[in-house]
């Protein structure tokens, strides 16, 4: 039988082929090299490939969508699936579970370290508090994922922002799309889009200087918001927005 | 680059001119002026008006929806958007997301106002354990909020009882309905009606003296039961319902 | 007015007609000896029956199907409703909620007790780490239970294994199905089959020692995976597949 102590003789450190690393907000990255196919006929995904990478998170969506999002577009895969499971550890908002292919194992699996090194960096616009979270995400050149995530036009700037609980999306919504020409190209509440989670959340492409500007005025009205509720968030990273 | 001191002087007072304030179960109320048509476009109210009040909590529903059902009562302002996110802070119910409009932005105020007022006031119905919740709210005369959300008709008495684990809920409904003559309007359960809370949920119209008496009989049925699973429940407010 | 110490008289010990038992995973276990037919009317149960038994928890999903299993196999009774709410009081995954229908409500009790006895021994294959969990589950002989949640063919061996974060899982099912000759009759994601639960779940058939064997090595391949996040998992009970 399996005992406590036999468990705690697992170590840390993974040596499973399997297993790529892991980084901030419970995100595991993982290959699996050739999927065995009474699986892979479930699993349905948009293309058939024979090797697989997995990125996986209890908290965060869109930093981690940005970050598989450099990461298909350095290396010669694809992403196949993105979904957002109701989580964030107790928190009103999503986790990821992403789905890269490749066609050989070496390509996913450095897809798959690209996009755990770039969650650690985009994970400084994630702000949790005691009373709610803010997310925010930028890039200059939307590629494959955040275009399958949220109908970014590819190859144009993209900004996202997310509030909750959600009426402070919404605020800072309307002041992110005030002040400056961007175009929203998602929209998602509580009953639309999401999981189900507490949040609005706003996706814009333009221009990137005034893609960069929405979200920086949202980030600003959700600091604000967030913090008269009582108390001061808090970034599993280093912000890098500016 | 924003430095978290930075982040350490925004004021918990917010001085925005969209913010009303905030109250228990991370409740914030706030106004949007006048709401930016491609924001509006977006948004798919069912009326559209130009001044939009929001309240928004990460826990609590039937006590912020019956606040809110006070507040429209009392101004010229009607509910166009409920929605209840899976949330509770890591419990197992819902936050809410309620949009009040009006033509001029002192009724939406004066009325997230009296929404957050309220909601202080009916958090008291609101039973808190280790191991699960019970809500309960009372009207004695239903307006269009608590029309909109649980079908009540507007003018008569609405009683609202909601337990979980969800089975403490279904047992406080039998109990409830065999102890006054009331009529069911609302039954919702984790995979109907609700965003997959751990939820019983029934809501009844009637004679108020009838309703009345099927929510104490409800919550009195709730509390032995959630105490049996070994913790006493607190409330964020006090206890009103007599 | 109910006042707070008014609550604390109530003991712990319920003696409700209503109420049987407690267990692990804040379960609770309780019997309508007559559904009133107003609330009977709503319910909309697959088949009618006077007397209810309910298992209802927090946490936890196939240890308590499965203990239900055991339960309608040896009494007079028969499950009319399996719901899994989004839960796990914080973590990534599922409660539940479970319907079962007798002629008498002494066979519904006697079901409700069994259940509870076997969800306390079941519940030592749920892992749960401050990362996330794990579950397993095996039945030599899956009764109609486990057919009503997860398509089991009755009178046969029944598997399930299921990993948080998602992508634990998929590498849990794709190693466990390589490793034996087992079939998939489930296959579930956040965006399939669960309620937006952070998890992959696999459920397997097969000859008795192929299910076991492959639960065996989810089980091998999830504890290394999940540790790999940073921190060791307990259980609320003790392992007991082997």
């Amino acid at each position: 039988m399996l005992k406590v102590k036999d468990i705690e003789r697992i170590p840390v450190d993974c040596t499973m082929t399997e297993f790529v690393g892991t980084t901030v907000l419970d995100t595991i990255g993982l290959v699996i090299p050739g999927v065995t196919p009474a699986l892979q006929e479930q699993m349905n995904l948009s293309t058939s490939y024979p090797s697989l990478g997995l990125i996986s998170s209890r908290t965060g969506a869109a930093g981690q969508i940005n970050a598989v999002d450099e990461a298909v577009k350095s290396t010669n895969t694809e992403v196949v699936s993105i979904e957002l499971p109701r989580d964030t550890k107790g928190w009103g908002g999503h986790g990821n579970f992403i789905i890269i292919g490749g066609e050989n194992v070496s390509d996913v699996r450095r897809a798959v370290e690209i996009a755990l090194e770039y969650t650690g960096k985009y994970a400084g616009e994630l702000y949790i508090s005691e009373a709610g979270h803010l997310e925010f995400t930028f890039s200059a050149n939307a590629g494959q994922a955040l275009n399958m995530a949220f109908n970014a036009p590819v190859g144009k700037a993209f900004g996202f922002f997310c509030g909750s609980p959600a009426a402070i999306g919404l605020v800072m919504a309307d002041l992110a799309v005030k002040s400056s020409p961007v175009e929203i190209i998602k929209y998602m509440t509580p009953d639309k889009g999401t999981s189900h989670s507490n949040e609005v959340i706003v996706a814009v492409t333009g221009d990137a200087s005034a893609v960069k500007n929405a979200v920086l005025t949202a980030r600003e009205t959700g600091l604000k918001l967030l913090i008269s509720l009582g108390s001061y968030p808090e970034t599993p990273s280093v912000p890098y927005l500016r």
